[in-house]
């Protein structure tokens, strides 16, 4: 059923140590078109991937190397996970054969000086920036299709932009008066090693962070000022809980004029009808991160609120699959033309 | 250093074999005017307290009885933990010269009617309930030192309360604007034996729940309400995380005409800067629930919001102590004359 | 590439209310000759499956309905996670055809008396124990394949055997000198609804139990004095761990006269050369349960102890996958001609 | 009932920054014959030990400062918490009127060499060596007492020695053949920054970890040679648990020619009927780590072994507390002639 060597993708995945890279290897390895032919990370180099990330010993995987070694001509497509700023420096140097999927933020922001605002650096390849697209697959499928360069959405953007877009863009909502609660697991920290990382920093407790400073902030205005047609700002609050993987969202919203928390239900199951990873859960379901763990799914819900005029929308969401590694997989299908679902439609796990 | 026993207050735990109940008896085995004499617990009656919680077995208490079997007239106060409905009944039926600190939900809501909206059955003592103190140490700490029946808040409303009594009063936030967003840990649903409180359905994981039909909403209402000197409703959106202890309000308020964040921050600065358990931390600090594990202190915060013209306001504290036992023993030093920390002055456990 | 439904295994799944009912549910989901035809829970009958286990939404699958209800001529393979005895008549009073795959206890020990002194109660199907096959399928491989009705092992005795089966027949190790330290995840009780199961009494903290009386004990004793060709006893002592998934096993072992722990090394890495699902991990390595979660592998190492003449051998796996759902799948891949490893691709899920 | 500011013991921590510190200010909070004069950090010298243990914010103490910049002077006694080598420097160099706690491993064994080999450098202090006493409380009481060097014992061996001492050293198990499976919580490893304590490579699994090579093996070798009144070794094999306090020591041993469970049982609970914070649990009852967290105690118990002739024996603690800080102040206690439970009566949190 495999396909044959030469008919497969020649991936390279740049920094392929951190945990949205041990993710993505783990999706490609079902994926029979994928081609897994360059690992790159820095600091271990020269590594077997098992001894970064035991849990993927039984696959065969080439050594990790720098990225500086890297054979592009060998490969069809690279998978991007390294720090932002190096991300634009690597891919301008791209031969242009190489389609690029970069799971960084280095070119979400259409804005480049906005970028630099944020990310405390000037923009190192503003000539690339024109010619990438936003990764958010639901909503610019064609693009992607087309694309040489997709850049994924954060995690947090990914599971608020599925949640909020249609609302805002059919005028449903108040769009100036948005509150985001986001609570996110530490995966979504990545792998660095960091002392309010550690296990007895995170444990049995939690905390907000980033409050009115968090970098996901701005992307997820872009995307939502694109639906309203103009400017808006949002109040965007993560918190980081004491789970592995799994992102909530729990946005408190203002109806515009005549809707209801009902009309904010339809809109979405309309909206998400076709889609086969998106998914509105029934009335009085309530939608828990544990029902989408390890999966690319994302699951929406929608309650009345005891104020009137407002609304409670939730929605959750894998943070390293369908926040991450996941959602670029899907990307990678639609840039390749296969099945967009391939490799993807590994069940939650749960417990 | 400890007191004669004849000077010790006299104590029994109706409902002892509660989290709630263990809690206090954690912290009065370390109080040296505190003589519990009388245990109850139905299902577990005739075991040693050791059987039911060993963590407590190096401890001298009585043998766990029903509570019908309770002999009253050798006691001087009663903490009441049992379920609610049962609570009115036991405290209705008790000699006078028993005082009362009630850690259930039946006297706090002042109009019995609203208990009996929220709660499906009738007030089983409604005589006794203008007489009830509201037992929010902080603000009604005198009618507690007269008080014979003290009614301890929720979790929840202490932690809110204690946040934004003094937003609402000073008419510094707008008082029909008012999300509050909680994060709580597992213990707030207490040891009652459900599969929604089984290890696997909470651990690695987290979901809102009682989405704008939680019972503490009503009871923080109620006491916004009499701040602001005129009815209000509240969103109150809570959230179970993988931890034991603790419980976080992330609250976003619009300030008032010409507020800013600061003077939010001045005002709490201010109300709280004599009291012993309760503390603003500094500008750019951020609370956790691992801040206060353990311990009788509740933590508050202020932050700017990135949407112009609002705030963000957050308070922590343990759910069992604060919340619940440590706030009754608190209240149960102020009812006898004694220094109202005692057995209180335990710090915070980290990690 | 599915099979038309014609061409598929008409699956029924009795006891799909517990952990392992929902794993195998996850697993057959991506399983292409798999139709899952009746799914049984008594407490739950007349449920959707998502109402039971709401990660499972996206599927499509019959209602739950009474075992009673269930129509046998419509199937043509059961998997059976019912209570101990309630399997042994259920399967009693099954048609023919119908081929079992068993994940209770009611047909491992090959002595009913055995089964008798350990379950409290009289077998209910001695005539069907002859017939039936143990389900370790690394061990019983041709067996199962012929076999109706497969008895699979406990998910305790499958991570001991599969470590110390070679190691005891091949006299390598004193076969009554055998400790045996065990470590589980929470599932391994099941989502049996009992007080010493809620999170908060498994959470932050561990603790034996079932010391020296846990029930896997005369299965690994069974099989281990098969392999040693004669009856051994050994000594068998589990741990509850707070995390979901994973069984961990360190075993002390005195090694036979003349033979060191590179010899056990040896032997394992040979036993298991060819086998797709276990493996040895390198000399220096050391196994952990989150290597294998979510994923139907086992590994095994191997450890020189500081005591001269003993050594110190370890395996680890995940409790609901190749500890139950993952092998029963392995065994329904053989008994019905298949690729052993189809829907077992799925890699390890870390973090 | 305080003691004034001139009756007190002026007390420096050295490495207050790591947790052990933490916890010990933590008791001193409310010890009553405590000042806390001097705490030292080295990179995070000049800050508060609020910035670095907010947990600690409503306390009143002075600044973080170098080590060097520390006043001997005016000190009574230090605890000493930094890493291996550096302590026996600092030690050497102190003025001869500071009483000296050690909670590092520095001093901890008799033998200059043995701590060369396991430590990978000759001892610097090694004159200070023959007058360190080893701080096991309940075995070298009336030596502390008179000490002015005190080296506490690593956690892992002051649970395993109080369960095996008295079995040891009644002759009651064969002494060569001891085998300690020994599991602890993430604070063991203290607060030092490395991948391998990061959240999500700890939480949600469990793993060995220094298999016959644990440096805490010599320490309890010594001790136990010492009862033994001969050289012998042991099996120590450490296991990584995911929760932030307590250790638990599951110890396989051989019975003694003609004894029994029962008689281990017996001496251990004569060993202890007068000890406040050592207690065997009843037969039948199981310790667990949450029995003890947060507090001094040490519990044992003992069970029947299914191999004839064995039993097994366990052990539980707080690693932070009896393990090392409580440890530490009980040993303060006995040097400066105070009651010996002093601060030490705070009682175990659970949940």
């Amino acid at each position: 059923m495999s396909k044959t060597a030469k008919d497969k993708i020649r991936i390279g995945i740049l920094g392929a140590s951190g945990y949205t890279g041990a993710d993505l290897v783990r999706l490609l390895g079902n994926h029979d078109a994928a081609d897994i032919r360059v690992v790159t990370a820095n600091a271990h180099a020269g590594k077997a991937m098992a001894e970064v990330y035991p849990h993927l010993g039984g696959m065969n995987l080439p050594r990790l190397q720098k990225v500086e070694e890297a054979n592009w001509d060998d490969l069809d497509l690279i998978f991007c996970g390294l720090p932002h700023g190096t991300t634009q420096k690597i891919i301008a140097s791209l031969p242009s054969h190489v389609k690029v999927i970069d799971l960084s933020a280095d070119f979400r922001l259409r804005n480049v000086e906005t970028y630099a605002e944020w990310y405390g650096h000037e923009h190192f390849a503003p000539q690339l920036q024109p010619g990438a697209v936003y990764g958010l697959t639901e909503y610019y499928r064609d693009q992607i299709k087309d694309a040489r360069l997709v850049a994924c959405p954060g995690c947090y953007p990914t599971a608020v932009l599925m949640l909020l877009l249609p609302l805002v863009g059919g005028g449903l909502i108040e769009a100036d008066d948005i509150i985001i609660d986001a609570k996110s697991g530490v995966t979504g920290a990545g792998r660095s090693v960091k002392e309010q990382n550690l296990y007895s920093e995170v444990a049995d407790g939690m905390h907000p962070y980033g409050i009115a400073s968090h970098r996901h902030a701005p992307e997820i205005e872009q995307e939502l000022s694109v639906a309203a047609g103009r400017d808006l700002l949002v109040n965007f609050t993560p918190h980081l809980i004491p789970m592995n993987r799994g992102e909530f969202i729990t946005s408190y919203v203002r109806l515009a004029d005549g809707h209801t928390a009902a009309d904010l239900r339809k809109v979405l199951e309309e909206r998400y009808a076709d889609e086969p990873f998106v998914r509105v859960v029934p009335e009085g379901a309530v939608p828990a991160t544990r029902h989408v763990r390890g999966s690319n799914f994302c699951l929406l819900g929608v309650f009345e609120d005891r104020l009137p005029g407002r609304a409670i929308v939730v929605s959750t969401l894998d943070n390293l699959v369908k926040g991450s590694s996941g959602q670029a997989v899907q990307n990678m299908n639609l840039m390749f033309g296969l099945d967009e679902q391939m490799a993807l439609r590994q069940l939650p796990m749960f417990p």
